[in-house]
């Protein structure tokens, strides 16, 4: 019931090879470590829940979700070295990544 | 850099009249009103930030997102009165929603 205030940057990765759990592991591991980086407030690291409706895209393998200060510090996020070696690191696993951007409506 | 725990409901609308400003407000009235649902832990009204990459996309009207404990308290938010009268009140604004659930990968 609290209002959350920032910037909300939420990343869905789809897998070169779906269902492959050795390559989710790899994927989750290398966000974790960017858990890291200091100008993320909070992050949620997800896998696709049991619901089922129309409206429900479940078939991305891994979500990762921030909350920054603001647009500023998520640019910030964007060059920060942690961030680059986990795109060095990870960038062969994925096949799609589709990024949502939003800032308060109100 | 606070791991965030819990089921992350993500709501993306697409508007029928797309930059419509009274629709879009009536819609953020709309959520802000369902902010009071008690299942709900904390949540976020969002717009499309001015970020620009290919793998960004921006052509949503506004974002819903919440934080629940857990799948249960999920499920009692979609049967929640308030809800049903969101939904009864603003279907006829948005042509389009995509909704992705996550829980916690780890």
């Amino acid at each position: 019931m609290s209002s959350m205030k920032g910037f909300i940057h939420h990343v869905y990765f789809w897998l070169k090879n779906p269902g492959n759990q050795q390559d989710t592991q790899k994927l989750i591991k290398g966000l974790q470590g960017m858990g890291k980086i200091k100008t993320i407030k909070e992050f949620h690291i997800g896998r696709p829940a049991d619901t089922k409706r129309d409206v429900i895209d479940s078939s991305y393998a891994v979500s990762w979700m921030l909350v920054f200060k603001n647009k500023d510090e998520q640019e910030k996020y964007q060059t920060d070295p942690i961030h680059l070696k986990f795109i060095e690191d990870c960038k062969d696993l994925w096949s799609k990544v589709v990024v949502y951007d939003s800032v308060n409506a109100v």
